[in-house]
Order: structure tokens, then sequence, then C-alpha cells
């Protein structure tokens, strides 16, 4: 059995992960929390194995990989930030590039034969309306896409001249139970149950025509798991369900899922300035490894919508 | 009569900069520097416009640009490094980040009209044995190139998103009078100055096949020049005379012009472990621009010979 560290491991997608992990057998996963949050996973993870510490101060990061001396990193923890001002975005930037500058010097200096599963993000690519392979032109067009995009780099510079066993996951959109509001998925679903509840009489939403690639949750963190495996050293992985679904299409799916008729209002406020026209994957590479999502949008739109309705 | 600000611009190319903008005329120069240094500037510029800061003080940065309300930006300032440890890279990468975002935020605060020059590096591209232009493939593959990348896609962020008048110049490998030792042209020339005098009995030399592309400082700050007048907002410019030169042709030459033989000995710990095969750039859209070099190799390489003799 490994023992397994999670970075950022009390957030969305690593309490997915954990659970995953859980259903394998892996006990020995410990976490870093930015906050005192993770109520969720501190179902499968012992509280002791849940490390507060913010990994942009350097000495806490080297202390604690000293400490835990992990044999697999899922490495998840970023601050994300898309639609703030340049300066909170810039902050952003600092900071993301600052943790990832600690946990790569701590990995060198205290694990060095440690496996690294960095999670980047499928926004650093430009725009295009072809489905995005790994090779894709890369174009990063926020402080926030830019920060990934480096600590990309950065860990491709260490993999290469430091031998790190470092691989890197381009996750496309995914959505599932527990995702912070914010996100449209979660947003529409919670407002569905407030409406469902009589608490809310509409719905208002912004630009529908954007596609997306949605992914299940519980299928991303099945391809993590599987990198931590089979990725090969220095290798980016692009991850989406190779889908393209227009955002119109998922508003139709939740509100033929909800329990009344939801009336669908236009916010102009909710337009952001620059929205993709359109962001899909080509999964090839990461399905020449052996994955396959398995669940469908529907059903995972089902599943999300009940988790809103019993934690609103 | 423009209100120029020089930052790093105590440096070896600042020199150049400021004695090229004195003979045009300029007058209202600024400078920062990041040590006490700059005794030859100091012939031409103000000693009260010389500005001792670390450009990666927020607060020093913002109070500055607000005080000086420069018209026109020469932004040179950035920690240099490409042999030293990963550990010491990655306080470059940091440092770099953080005082590019300052400058970028302090334009936008208090000079959003002001004309940005920034200058970026050709070391950002991959390597390749055609010569560059804008578009060539880049992979910086360390740190020190990976900060100078980002420095690049934030400017072009900011130039985008704030409409800031910013140009991005990627100057090729650049020689004159001041450069400071740790370059191979100035480390072999003072090496000559001190065997003609008799103080060093051979000169030692590393790796002599690699390829490269050297452009007079003198030419290049007339790049600079150029770009901060004509060139286009988000454009990025390739600097570089576009001959591809082998080391051993600098060793040669500066060999012919040194009063007595010099003996020539192999060093193999001078041999950067990744050493470009070639690096020349394609200046085709610096050169549509108007600018053109000037100087012949040979005679800048008598002129620093001769500079080391009188300066060691």
């Amino acid at each position: 059995m490994a023992r397994i560290l999670i970075t950022g491991g009390t957030g969305f997608v690593a309490s997915h992960l954990v659970e995953a992990l859980h259903k394998r057998g892996e006990e020995d996963i410990h976490l870093t929390a930015y906050r005192d949050e993770g109520e969720f996973v501190k179902q499968f993870v012992k509280t002791k194995n849940i490390h507060q510490l913010n990994l942009a101060d350097k000495q806490a990061t080297l202390d604690l990989i000293q400490k835990i001396q992990p044999d697999q990193i899922y490495h998840l923890a970023s601050l994300a930030s898309v639609g703030d001002s340049f300066e909170k975005q810039s902050f952003v930037l600092e900071m993301n590039i600052a943790l990832q500058v600690n946990l790569l010097e701590a990995i060198k200096l205290h694990v060095p034969k440690t496996k690294l599963l960095h999670i980047s993000t499928a926004l650093i690519y430009a725009k295009s309306n072809q489905p995005l392979n790994e090779l894709a032109t890369v174009g990063p067009d926020n402080p926030y896409a830019l920060s990934k995009f480096t600590q990309d780099l950065l860990t491709q510079i260490f993999s290469q001249k430091e031998n790190l066993q470092a691989v890197i996951a381009r996750p496309f959109n995914h959505i599932g139970e527990r995702q912070t509001l914010g996100f449209v998925v979660a947003d529409w679903a919670a407002a569905i149950a407030r409406i469902e509840r009589g608490e809310q009489e509409s719905l208002p939403v912004g630009n529908l025509s954007s596609v997306r690639d949605f992914t299940d949750v519980k299928d991303m963190v099945q391809a993590y798991i599987l990198l931590m495996e089979k990725g090969l050293q220095g290798e980016i992985y692009n991850i989406g369900s190779g889908q393209g679904v227009k955002i119109q299409e998922i508003l139709d799916l939740l509100c033929s899922l909800a329990q009344k008729p939801i009336e669908v209002i236009a916010d102009p406020q909710k337009i952001r300035p620059i929205d993709l026209p359109s962001l899909v994957c080509d999964n090839e590479k990461i399905m020449t490894l052996g994955w396959q999502p398995k669940h469908q949008l529907k059903a995972t739109l089902a599943r999300i919508l009940e988790y809103w309705r019993e934690n609103l």
C-alpha cells in the first residue's frame, strides 16, 4: 500500500479522489488543506492526516514533505480565479507559482523517487473550434491560466533536469456533487433546488451557446489514478469525455429533471467578457492508456441535482 | 521630449541605451537600479534620476511610477541566471514574475497611456537548427527562461485585457563594452587582455561548436528605440543579426586581434550541460520595421578587447 499525499485535499475533486482511493483499499492517505474545510473527506481520512498549511510557505512545505515521505502525490492545490480583478489574478499567479516551486523543491530534497501527478487545466489552450489534443496551441489568456501553464513548464523542467517522476494532467470541465457555487452546473442545480422549494422564482442564465466538454468527476478521478499508475514521466495527458455539449443542452437536461417547471430568464451580467466558443477534449492519448468515461451526462446531472436538494 | 524610464537602468545594455537616447537629444531619462551601480550612466543621467529599488517590492514600484509618470518605459530589469542551482533559479523565477506583475499593475493604475517595451529573450525558444522567427516553437528549459516567457505572456494578457501599449522584444546574444564577466565574449576578451599584460598564461575554453547570433549592443539598443517608436501593440519582435557564427570563429577573431600569440586550452568544466546547438534569429519582422545592424563583428570584438585592456 502506497503512502499517498493529496494537495488541495479538501476540495471538490479531492473528495471524490479520496473516495475512489478508499474503495481501492488505500488507507494511508494524507491531505493538505489551505483552510479548515473538508467535512466530507473526514469520513475517509484520519483527522491527524489532514495537514493545514499554505504551500506557498516554503519552510512549511519542506517540513511537511520531509515528515510524510509520500510515495505518490496528487497535486490538486492551486488558487483558482477566472472572473476576478487583474490585481487579484496577479496574486493568484504569484501564489500558484510559489507553491509549485516549493513542492518541486521539497520533492527533490526529501523524496526524489516520489511519483507526482500535477493537475493542470485545459484552460491553458488557445481558443479553438477543434477538439484539443496535447499538441494544441497554448494561449493562456488570463493570469490564472498563465499560472497553471507556468506550473506545467516548471514541472517539465524539473522532470527533465532533476529526473522527477512527474506526469501532467490537463482536465477539461468536470462536474459532480460538492462542486462549489460559481460553476455553471452547480449554480443551476442549486437554483433549481431552491425553485422546487419555492425559495426562488426563476433561473437567471448567461451565454447558452458555448460548447464545453463535461466529464463526471468520478470518471475524472479514475483518470488521475490511472495516470498515477501508468502515466509516462514528463508527459501531458488531456482528460475529457471528448463530447462537446452546448450549455443550452445542460440547461434543458437540468430543467427536465426538475420537479416543477423552471422559468429561465436571460441575465446579461452573467455573460463573461471572454467566453471560449468551444473547449472540447481530444482524449485519444488517455484512452490509449485504458481510460474511458463511464457516466452518462443525464445521470450525472440527476445526481448533482439530488445533492443540492439535500445540501442547501 | 518624452519622459523615459529605463528599468534595470544601470546594467550593461541600459548604459548603451542611455548613451543612444542622449545622442538623440533625450534628456528626461530616469533609471531604476537594483543595486548601487551604474558609474557609466551617471555621465549622462542626473543622479537624482537614478532610483534605487527592488521592483519585486510592490509598493515601492507603485510609488515610483506614480511619482515619475513616464511616457515611455524600457523594461530591462530582470534577475538573470542560467548556470546556478535549481533553488536559486526558482528564486529568479518568482522574483521576475513578481516584478513584472508589479510594473504592469503600476502602469495600469498610474500611467495607462505609457508605452512599454518589454525586453524578453530568445532563450525562451525551443532548440532548433533553423533561424527562429516570432512563431517558432517555445520551450523554456530552465527557470530563468521560463520566467521570461511568463513575463511575456503576462504582458500580452495585460496588453489585450487592459489595452496597455506594450511591445515585446526578444533579443538574441548581444555583446559590447561593459558586459559583465560570465558571458563568453567578455570572459575571453578580459582573459586576452590579461595575457597581453603577462598576468595570465593561457585561455581556457569550453564548447566551440555551438552556433550563436551575435549583435553589437549598439545595434541592439537602436532596435529597442525603433520598437518604442514603431512597434505594434502586443506584438513580439525577435532581434538579432541573422548571422549564425560558430563560437570557434569568435575565438579565432579575438585571438587575431591580440597583441601576442594566445595559447588556447580546452577546459571541460566550461562546457555547459545543455548547450543549444544553434540559436540564430530570423530578423525579417524587425528588418521590415526599418532596423538593420550596422556594426561588423570584427570591429565590435576589437572595441570590446580595447575596453578590457582599459578596464581590468
